[in-house]
């Protein structure tokens, strides 16, 4: 079969590999029918995990067919339509018995990065049965496709843990994938405000229709001033960092409310400046974390009735023999205008 | 000034009363502009409230212009146009310190009970700085008026007491207009399913207009069955009661699933039986309550960005001068399809 | 082997059994060495559940050693010593992904009711992974035995459901092993009023000595007035009925304060009167359930502080073969001062 | 009346003041009958505030009689015996409304800091029915001393904030008065390790009379190595900074697990480095805040069952009098083995 491996910094192959096979009596294997490209596997491209094995199939999205299944599978049966989740839980060790599936001893993230991914033509799922989620015919395939990681990230560790309630006022800080999936899934809470700041003026249109009240550009003077100016000075109730640098860290510590939230949904590569001498007497939460995607069918479900068209989100689409194509495009997003790219099987 | 005023069963009349003035250093006075009947004012005409004095001015929801206010009153301004909260709260009694404000032991629900009410041109509200909410001018003046008492009370004791989540199944037993509510409000919390019951089909199409995602009448067979049809037989995440009888608690308590909730938001005037026998094994949450208004300035900021249009609630209008014709089609709201009324000062 | 079969309505015989064995690759054998008898089990004997099959080995509660495990298990190795749950839990489908454990569809309470149980030399319990907790060295064996029913459910169906919290008031109605382990598990939030009520003398003055500040004795007149003296007529914070029927129910939802909890463990076989008339205004959450096992871990740590001795609750000692005595002591429980029983495997 | 003044860095004085009177109608007049310093305090006098006018009272804690009321005082009476709360609450306030009264608009902390304070012989306490806790004849006097502010605090902001829960394992950072508080508070919750953290000997001993399972020295070795001796290389559930240096803030933030808990109390004088590119990851919630005073009454009933001697914390006496010379002791801590010095009216 075709699959996408990195071979080590700057260096991904579309080559031949092997189909994969059961291996543990939990597994399962899924023939791919869409699959997408993460922010992280541009982060493998460029070498930021040389951690990882050379001829490691990447991603860790994607929505299929299921092929075979494990002796100890029971509740996934041949032919089911999945979503493939990017966190593989076995649900029997400590973490996972406090539903902090991310930390999984068995699992986690292993997808594309420990083991082989979803950017192939077939791929093999480790815990099966909690792991894949059956997709309804009535949920729309390319929505199912975030719903692989981009949707429940952004909704477990930037809006549930930022604690987003009716009528608060919200900051995102980035309009990528995971800050508009934060912006798509903050609406499921009804805040009153929802303020989207980005650099790019074409995601910050994109944000406008999907449901951001106000847009803030760095390039059009102080941020926490421009935010001031629609909420009021005392600040936002909650603000979700969805980049990972120290600037929009900072940002969210100037201008969280107090009794506010920031939750950190950003992949940060360097440690920040926590002002504690001015933000200890303020009564905050602040919250980090990986996606533990225990909610993705309350994702499913609640999707259903939005009155928002979450298939913007899919501004490219390809033949999966085309995925050299794709990640072109997606590592240039802002020429192109990209969010996220759909590979769909030949 | 005009007020009506209770005398005994079937005797409230529509008479001048002399205006009211501060008593307490925290009251304020309220002059109405608009004000509305709720179906307790009606219970009380019908002889249901005999604890209540003759001459009682009746009402408790409404909002005006604050024309004094008294000299302990902090936050409240002579001139604010002001939403007049149904529970008047004190805030220093060992329930209000801990936000069961409902049962305030020098307040709770006394306007139009204990004390004089809103059905008045105007009146006295105690504990102004908790009772009284500034209204700001871009909030509709109609949708403000559901937020006295209609409102809170469904958002607080039907949703958030049954802990309505995105993506749940919630069905509401009574489209009136507090049921009514409880179906605008679920809706901040994004619930896949919202199942309103009613015998009245026109009740029941107005419901679909305000949100409602499948509708269900008795008169059309069984109603756990109508309810399984669409939900699957294990039921529902949340029965909302908003009636008062047994029948419909019988329905919430026959179609909860295991792990669901059941709230009571209707005023029940019997016992009902509880089939522990079969439900001491389910794991159900059941709930019952008087409104805290604890939610009213969060509702009030929430709704702003609803797409569902709230003032159709608002179904008939008059002037206050024709208070007791308002009484007679509240009264006979069937008939004419009446939901809430409207009096605004002539 | 030895084991405790059921054949019918007071049929029930101490006889030879096969050796249980591996079935799914998620099963393992585990070697009984102390158990003990259930509440549930007299039931079963006395006929409450003529659903059983004719053969059914019982019991529920044990710790063992893990003589086998199948294929896909695998945090649990052979040699372990543990506790055998008594709800078995497949961590898989719909009710156990939202932890409602105890609706598990392919387990939940199945030892010694629709598979074989742990009244038993040996005993296969499915899911081993989720339903066997390793035993540290330093735990009691005979608390540990506790663990495995009696204080989760108490735990998780009354102190949690219940939601006591520190310096609460507490009522607990009925003295026996889940009522005692409400008390004992109760203690863990530092309640201020710990108020147990029974009509055995004996089982109150245990009571005492397990840490309740006050007993009541429907026998010494009427028990709302007998709470209402110690707590004030508001009434307690939290109600936990733990014993069943009618008559209790009624007391806990006579004493609740408003605002309060009324908490259902015991197991019900009669609908109950639900005073809705008088309940509706007062803000009450009533919950009921089964164990879903989630706290014993929690437990297991948490009682390593604690101050009060737990291993009072174990009354009487058995060796194993001598099981049926251990039966009719436990039957005759108020007559021989039983609380818990232990059997040794000799 | 007597009463200690700040006049600037390392100038107070005690000495003659004018009895303060009422101003407000929610104000009350109390007779101190005990009083205390706080590390606040000592704060001030060392010129961490100048913002303080020169002639304010210094002294938020206290306990006294009720001398007088405003007329707007409802629930308070004079003659009461009270605590008086450290937080000031209008209870009126936007902040106040979700409960956030350490942010109150028109109080928070204001006694000894804004407006005079407690170590005088007489003071006035705004909002009085919200400020002021009557104290039961059978708490001890001495532990109501440590209401006012000690208990609350480390309550509130270390142990709940921190969601220290049944079975979790604890690391405080910090012997003075409020990390031995936190010590006291989380025992209320039944953790089964309780690690206590300072460079003072006589400080670990006391912790360990007081509950602390663990002590650590930093003198002994790296603090994260012994922690993770104790508890194994995952980490503590939850970690309490209650000192204010980025030394013990990098403590807790090397030593907390996936998914644990950090809550600061500690006042902080300077921005600390916050890891998030190890941090990002680990599913943390950290905290911070000033104590909002909504817990002191739940404490009163907790601690009534405790088994813990909380007057242990009281370590030396004066009189009034003496004022400043239970300064000098409590600023010479350390040689004095002082935690907290009680002072009580001649």
């Amino acid at each position: 079969m075709k699959a996408m491996a990195y071979y080590g910094e700057n260096d991904i192959r579309f080559e031949e590999h092997a189909k994969p096979t059961i291996i543990d009596p939990t597994d399962a294997v899924v023939r791919i029918t869409k699959t997408t490209i993460c922010g992280t596997d541009l982060g493998i491209w460029k070498g930021k995990n040389p951690e990882i094995d050379a001829g490691r199939i990447l991603g860790h999205e994607g929505i299929g067919i299921v092929e075979e299944v494990g002796l100890a599978v029971k509740n996934i049966k041949v032919g089911d339509k999945v979503i493939i989740s990017c966190v593989s839980k076995c649900c029997t060790c400590d973490n996972c018995k406090v539903q902090l599936y991310s930390h999984c001893r068995n699992g986690g993230w292993i997808l594309g990065y420990m083991i082989n991914g979803t950017q192939a033509e077939f791929v093999r799922t480790p815990y099966a049965d909690n792991s894949l989620i059956v997709l309804p015919d009535d949920v729309n395939e390319e929505v199912a496709l975030l719903l692989s990681d981009a949707l429940p990230t952004a909704h477990e560790i930037g809006v549930q843990y930022g604690d987003v309630c009716p009528g608060d006022t919200v900051f995102i800080a980035g309009a990528g994938p995971v800050g508009m999936s934060a912006l798509l899934t903050a609406q499921l809470y009804s805040p009153s405000k929802l303020i989207m700041c980005d650099m790019d003026e074409n995601r910050l249109k994109m944000a406008k229709e999907l449901g951001a009240t106000h847009v803030v550009n760095p390039a059009s003077g102080d941020v926490a001033k421009q935010v001031f100016d629609i909420v009021g000075t005392d600040g936002v109730d909650v603000a979700i960092e969805a980049v990972g640098l120290p600037a929009t860290w900072d940002m969210c510590q100037d201008i969280v409310k107090a009794g506010g939230n920031v939750s950190v949904v950003g992949v940060h590569g360097k440690p920040v400046d926590f002002k504690l001498e001015k933000l200890w007497i303020k009564n905050l939460t602040i919250t980090t974390g990986l996606v533990n995607a225990n909610t993705t069918e309350m994702l499913m479900k609640a999707i259903s009735t939005s009155s928002v068209d979450y298939t913007k989100m899919l501004t490219h689409h390809f033949k999966f023999s085309e995925l050299e194509q794709a990640y072109d495009v997606f590592k240039h997003a802002s020429e192109h205008n990209a969010m996220k790219v759909v590979l769909t099987m030949d």
